[in-house]
């Protein structure tokens, strides 16, 4: 295991009813927040309505800005900067799933920067050395796992380029989990949540680092979890306590608890964001799609962690053939996929046989990470290898 | 499951040599430190030498106050925090187990604090309304978990009285966690903490609350591990990584990452205060005397949560006969306990047939917090009930 600090500061509020309590919760820290959203979704539910209605008994002045779609823009997120500026707003309350939340963390981040936002995403910047506001987010979608990470991701639509970036001031100040506002959404998009969690830990578990037994077994346990409560709601969508467990997991398999100690991988998260920057595909449903090559292409390089993920999460029975459990074990994931409803194909995911997959490896393997323009991973791969895992997907 | 909120903001620092690093580390909060311990360990391990060379590196002022014992005092505390306001202390570092850490939040509440610091512990304040010293932590022993807690336990050795208190502004601002601090440590003393670690985690995991899907799997993923890493411990001592994956799960044990959203017992640390308060016995030790004769009263008001333990944590082969399943699942806990080097009677411990057991189960259900005054947990047991529990223990 590796040397690690771990801070983790976002105060977590889970339950029915919750998310009534925002004012009074946000009353410490803000005068005036900007209530950031997506389309009329919140507006549908009463959400929006309950939401102000707080902020008001509260005392809290707020202004505006909804338009956040999936794979949320640099060009709405410029535009959310210049509000808080103007509007000296003190805390940006994001109203949504992922992508609005990582639209918020980029607008506060980027309020009282010397330097463009896209830059800290562009250059990687480790050192912010100017204020970041707080971030306080409901959470509408439980996927991305943003609600308390320290993570955002944006896409610069002009350049099809999607990036990511992490700072410990991201965290947000307070995150409220409410599993009645997920009853109202559709099937697709628990599959996608549930397959982008469950790849979070895959990023983090699938790796060299050894001398790992807790954040192991912690992790198999939030895999199980994730897949078992996915399959409840896939027969029954309005589960308020199979919601609230995928919730939970959500938050789990991304906010680092699992990632202590370890080396990460993030090379199925760099090829997704090179799918999605392109087609705008679900990033879930692209997850589907890379991650059953992605194993198949990675086990030899380790058999070890593989073979104890296939025994331990997909409970594939022990046996001495190494190469056919690992194997049923991801066959036993392709099924799981399918029987949520996700594609395992490029087809499926509307992406045609002549993309420009060629292009999409050389970008991902660029941004990974790992040595020489290669995977950042269990195995080294380089761009060549990385292309034809994309094109395994093609017709598998 | 409950609603709940969860709020861990203590930076957590873990690895080897990390406390060389302690020095820089607090320079950013604090001025003049109390340098809390023990006794002679620190100093002849030569740990003591490295922190006092960190702090005055960093050009931090501190004063010292050692002398902590297991079961740490009242009247220390009280001394400590006259020290700390004489000298105007803005920090306390503990540098040793959950005795030092605990003395140390103590001292920490007391110092600015308008009230006597034992009524907090007496009439469990809820409401502290004035500044708590920060606390920062060097691990020496890994059980209590106290680390990464907003709790304390504290004895007033006059009137034979242990008592607990727990308030979120108790949590370590810091911790550091250097498994080879613990490669010293002798082998009864690693499994008094495992014993500990280990309950801490019954007290959360035997309740009625349900649909913990989560909460249930993360629990059993720490038990097994704790449950092996103290055999490999009980095997080579001096096992680095062994020792490393204790300390993690000590401090997932007991940072309430695994109470979120259930009810919590806490019986079994209740009829072990009353024994470490007269007798002065180790608390791990303890801990390992009442639960299995716990867990035999307690199974057939919950025979669901038994048989999930026996099954997913003690490895018992499910089967219809639920009672053979969780019956061997607490066979299985009592040759953990001996296979580690712990006690399973009271004679074992040193208290003797004729103690006074009647009124440590009395005292026990007073403080409890039981429904008119019995142990707090699945069945509310009156003090005739608990008595019994106790007797169990002395020739089982």
């Amino acid at each position: 295991m590796l040397n690690f600090q771990y801070h983790n500061p976002t105060r977590y509020v889970y339950g029915p009813g919750e998310h009534h309590r925002i004012g009074a919760l946000l009353k410490p820290f803000a005068s005036k927040v900007l209530l950031h959203y997506g389309g009329g979704s919140v507006k549908r539910t009463g959400l929006y309505n309950a939401v102000v209605a707080s902020l008001e008994a509260a005392g809290i002045d707020f202004i505006e800005l909804s338009g956040v779609k999936p794979n949320p823009s640099l060009s709405l997120v410029r535009k959310g900067i210049d509000l808080c500026r103007r509007e000296q707003v003190d805390l940006v309350l994001a109203v949504g799933g992922g992508s609005v939340i990582d639209s918020a963390k980029g607008i506060a981040l980027g309020v009282h920067a010397p330097i463009d936002v896209w830059q800290y995403y562009t250059d990687c910047i480790d050192d912010i050395r100017h204020d970041v506001l707080p971030v306080a987010t409901i959470l509408t979608l439980p996927a991305a796992g943003s609600e308390n990470s320290p993570n955002t991701v944006l896409t610069d639509e002009e350049h099809e380029l999607k990036l990511g970036y992490g700072h410990s001031k991201l965290r947000p100040l307070l995150s409220i989990v409410n599993p009645e506002l997920f009853l109202t959404l559709p099937p697709n998009q628990m599959a996608n949540g549930a397959s982008d969690m469950l790849c979070h830990i895959f990023e983090r578990y699938f790796t060299n680092t050894g001398d790992t037994q807790l954040s192991d077994a912690l992790s198999e346990a939030t895999m199980r979890t994730i897949m078992q409560q996915a399959l409840v709601l896939a027969a029954n969508p309005t589960d308020l306590n199979a919601w609230g467990q995928l919730g939970l997991s959500g938050t789990i398999a991304h906010n680092d608890l699992l990632g202590i100690g370890r080396e990460q991988s993030w090379a199925c998260h760099m090829l997704e964001h090179e799918l999605s920057a392109v087609y705008d595909v679900p990033h879930g449903a692209g997850l589907a799609v890379i991650v059953p090559p992605y194993m198949e292409a990675t086990w030899p390089h380790n058999p070890g962690i593989f073979y104890q993920w296939a025994t331990n999460v997909m409970g594939v029975t022990p046996s001495r053939n190494t190469e056919a459990v690992i194997r049923e074990g991801i066959a036993r994931l392709r099924s799981w996929y399918r029987a949520i409803g996700l594609p395992q194909t490029m087809q499926e995911l509307g992406i045609p046989a002549d993309a420009n997959f060629t292009r999409m490896a050389e970008s991902a393997c660029q941004r990974s990470g790992g040595p020489g323009n290669t995977l950042l991973g269990i195995y080294p791969f380089n761009a060549r290898e990385a292309e034809a895992i994309l094109r395994a997907a093609v017709a598998p």
